[in-house]
């Protein structure tokens, strides 16, 4: 078997786990950094790399468009093409395509869209969104979901029902044995949708289990609320990914309530942004109290960017707008999260995850409370 | 003595050389990627590193005014402040200030000038130019000097006599031990100003010689030929700093001719181009004829771009509006020079740097030839 999902341990809801891959093992759990075309912004995979990441996410919505599916193919699929060997995720395009709003038209069969880049007209269904992902050569990808807002509770039955159809549609298309199909709960934040999701999804007995539709809008409450009502209903012996979640925070309270895989692209967009994460909140770097301060982003740190270089001499960088403010940030905001999702996973293995989480909460609001982040 | 500067082989008026500075040895001919805001844009020290780069140039004007030599000074100077442990070289400043054209306003004891970045007002003369030199630390610092228009006689007598003088001012005004300050050699493109200046600067008697005012406007035959002119009066005992030149064909003709140092934005400028230097000429990665094109930017080359990426990838990260692109490409860029001035320099050991050249030259003229660069 080419996809093994080993528990290692547990400690209350949390887990650490072994996940094998055709391109390696992932221990969760785990953040994947995302490289939305096929380059996590701003980085070589040998800079991923020194960022501790194992697992990289791609967008198959940004891939189809650009270059094409076909032509990554034909350039000896996704890892060939952007020089990473690990392991790498393909989403199914279903968030970007939902997002698209007056430019998309759902139907039950799949969906309608106009191109983000020049209006040219596409068609996504749940077997050409497993195509794609063949093409493109992942080692997980995703089913074809409706990523619906939160809040419309006809709306999320709908969808979620169209999710399930969708799913069942992906598995039935899919061909590839060395990729693993990861099925996507739904369900906005109704607990019965979520419930009935959960159960839908793990009944068609995938290698992991996905839960989208969170972290778009709805409070930290109801994200953290579903994801209890969710887990709840889960299998222990496959992998949970929360889609395009990675703030420090969240991470924290996810992973301790049971989920095992994160992406997002908070850490690279933050960096682009000149904001460093750290476990006590985020610093804007181009303050000008960092003019003369020849600390690094996080004294605490020992990534290549805070091993290297001074708060005065990035912030010089953002203000000067030089390239290399966004490679340096990014560098430190993903290690900063793989360095973190480590650190839990080592509690968990050693049953103290309770602790970290305290310390983590403390250190966390007593930060916000100091200054204005 | 910290600088010492050993003429190793010379073939025709060709020389290979070393020079050593407080931050290690300089093997000549050499060339020096430009880290205008102490950056070389879009690579982080590593990976400069890598392209198998010793020195770095730093614009001494764009410091100044930003962000500020005071504070470079205070972080512990330019080789802590960006990381990078080699050898330095600082501009004077001069090019920046009278390319700002209406925004100067040049007298017999300085300049004055107005800031590009808010139009603030602010004065450079000999004496301030070195000091500020001196603040931000720079293993090889530059005289103050003035680059006129080439074809200008009246003017070109002027400026030179000006940067004479201003040169005599920065020696006086010198008092760091642990940097070399290069003189400067003006005169346009006029034989008997070049030769009068060269003497001038060369009786000044300093470890280092530049040429300024080549390669800003005038022909490549005007500037090859007042390299021959400034080369026969010149010491063989200093190291030779041709400013600001930086093409292939160029450095080739150049080193013929007895250059020993270069410094250029050609590399990375090109690079943001989307534009890749090889020895037989340019390629602009972005046209579709590359679209699927599995080989590397130049199959001849081993540098981390050229052995892991495909033009095809290259190309898409150019469309795609990723900065990768830009990395990928400076670092093959700037790889690309230092591997073809160590190639010369070999050459010049070996007595065969005649037939390098003819080949280099034929390669270069065929290739043109055969398709529109």
């Amino acid at each position: 078997m080419m996809f093994n999902f080993k528990l290692e341990a547990e400690d209350g809801a949390a887990r650490a786990g072994r996940f094998t891959t055709p391109h390696g093992e992932l221990l969760t759990p785990i953040f994947a950094p995302v490289g939305t075309q096929a380059t996590v912004k701003a980085l070589t995979p040998s800079q991923v790399k020194l960022t501790g990441s194992s697992l990289l996410l791609a967008n198959t919505y940004h891939l189809y468009l650009r270059p094409g599916a076909e032509i990554v193919q034909e350039m000896g699929g996704l890892h060939t093409f952007m020089g990473w060997n690990g392991p790498i995720l393909t989403d199914s395009g279903g968030y970007q395509v939902f997002s698209l709003a007056e430019r998309r038209k759902v139907d039950p069969d799949g969906v309608t869209f106009r191109s983000h880049i020049d209006g040219s007209e596409h068609r996504f269904t749940p077997e050409s969104v497993v195509q794609i992902q063949e093409q493109l050569g992942a080692d997980i990808i995703m089913a074809f979901d409706e990523c619906p807002e939160p809040y419309d509770l006809n709306y999320n039955q709908d969808a979620m029902r169209r999710t399930h159809s969708w799913a069942e549609r992906c598995v039935a298309a899919k061909t590839r044995e060395d990729q693993a199909l990861f099925g996507i709960i739904q369900g906005g934040i109704f607990s019965d949708l979520r419930q009935e999701s959960a159960r839908f999804i793990a009944n068609l007995d995938l290698p992991g289990i996905a839960i989208g539709g969170l972290s778009v809008g709805e409070s930290k409450e109801e994200m953290l609320g579903m994801i209890e009502v969710v887990e709840a209903e889960l299998p222990k012996d496959r992998p949970r990914y929360l889609m395009g979640v990675g703030a420090p925070e969240d991470l924290v309270e996810a992973v301790y309530r049971g989920i095992d895989i994160f992406d997002c692209v908070l850490p690279t967009r933050m960096a682009r942004n000149h904001t460093a994460l750290t476990r006590k909140g985020r610093i804007n770097i181009r303050k000008a109290a960092f003019k003369r301060d020849p600390s690094p982003l996080d004294p605490a740190c020992p990534c290549y960017t805070c091993s290297q270089f001074s708060r005065a001499y990035i912030r010089h960088l953002c203000i000067a707008g030089e390239m290399l403010a966004a490679t340096l940030l990014s560098i430190h905001n993903i290690f900063m999260l793989n360095a973190l999702t480590a650190d839990m996973r080592i509690a968990i293995h050693e049953g103290r995850l309770e602790s970290l989480v305290s310390e983590f909460r403390a250190g966390f609001n007593r930060h916000r409370q100091e200054e204005d982040l």
